[in-house]
């Protein structure tokens, strides 16, 4: 059975709402950012970059969100998560979650996490105020040229969905207001009606 | 047929090499950084994140290196350059390429790009001076956990090589110390060898 590893509040919602819209067996267990369990000698053993998330399962342990949806939808194929069978159409979804991955959580990282890049606290606060801009620079990409309705993908419901609803969760905290966006709105409203999603988040903050 | 568009130096390169492996028809198309042309409206047609790669295929455009050598694999299986029928070795796979992508490659870009990120000048130079270390651990974490032999999956060559061997070439320029990284430093030797990676190097640098 899948265990899937998680922390609130961070892009494991993606492969967790993933998980239960594929109809996936699978258990969560919850790593406790507050107490640094992600840099705990026994978490490093499962995941030596101390991040979430990770997933283990019956063939070893795997680790980033792009992965490990992708590693759903074709475990899953019944639940129809990614177009499978066509090469052009899979590389759009992994395209589209590789921009959520290296561009835009990136940049809303800038907030939280200036340390990775600079030591000096003026360069991590120079680095805070620029997140407005650059992450809402990405949304105004994704909302002009990349999402389509009612999903993302069109008429087909996909990984890239869960995981831009994930990094929209983001959105008021890192100064973009959603008004601004509404396409990338709307589909935050879609994805918050879902049974998967309400059940996950429900977990997840419990 | 496929269109590549590149830069030299830039992480086209990966991409560049899996069409050369993959036995790909395809031409390349070289995009002039110092004019700028990235930012052109004619090129921000074909991509409007302004930046390369990106790929036309009959089906449309593509852009994202790991969603790019993930498609090559996948549109040409009899070059076999990732483990297809099998969901879990190609999440590994695709792991190590989104790792590349959305830490290391992003480590790097706080060398030339910081502005991304930052307006100020200071900030800028904080960021530049932590590339060593940021970048450094970046390949510590490659060389003790993630790096097989002879190639980065093991027996099999995948579209994790060319990636790896590509962002590798701005180590020294990043004041990362080669010396301390055998295997990386063997990986991009073995590399630099293969028939297919110095016919597009020798072609990028025409």
């Amino acid at each position: 059975m899948i265990k899937l590893y998680y922390a609130p509040d961070t892009c494991a919602l993606a492969s967790h709402i993933a998980l239960e819209e594929a109809g996936a067996e699978y258990a969560s267990v919850r790593i406790d950012f507050a107490r640094e369990e992600q840099r705990s000698p026994n978490y490093l053993a499962i995941n030596p970059k101390g991040r979430v998330p990770a997933m283990v399962t019956d063939r070893g342990i795997l680790t980033e969100t792009p992965a490990m949806l992708a590693f759903i939808a074709q475990s899953f194929p019944r639940a129809h998560l990614a177009p499978l069978g066509d090469p052009f159409a899979f590389a759009q979804v992994q395209a589209f979650n590789s921009y959520l991955c290296s561009t835009l959580h990136v940049a809303h990282a800038h907030r939280m996490r200036g340390h990775r890049w600079a030591d000096d606290e003026a360069a991590i606060a120079a680095m805070r105020r620029k997140v407005p801009q650059s992450v809402g620079a990405c949304y105004e990409l994704i909302e002009r040229e990349m999402l389509n309705e009612p999903w993302v993908m069109g008429e087909d419901y996909t990984i890239c969905d869960p995981y831009l609803f994930t990094l929209a969760q983001w959105m008021e905290a890192d100064g973009v207001e959603p008004a601004r966006l509404p396409k990338v709105s709307d589909h935050r409203r879609r994805m918050s009606e879902r049974p998967a999603v309400r059940k996950v988040i429900a977990q997840e903050l419990a």
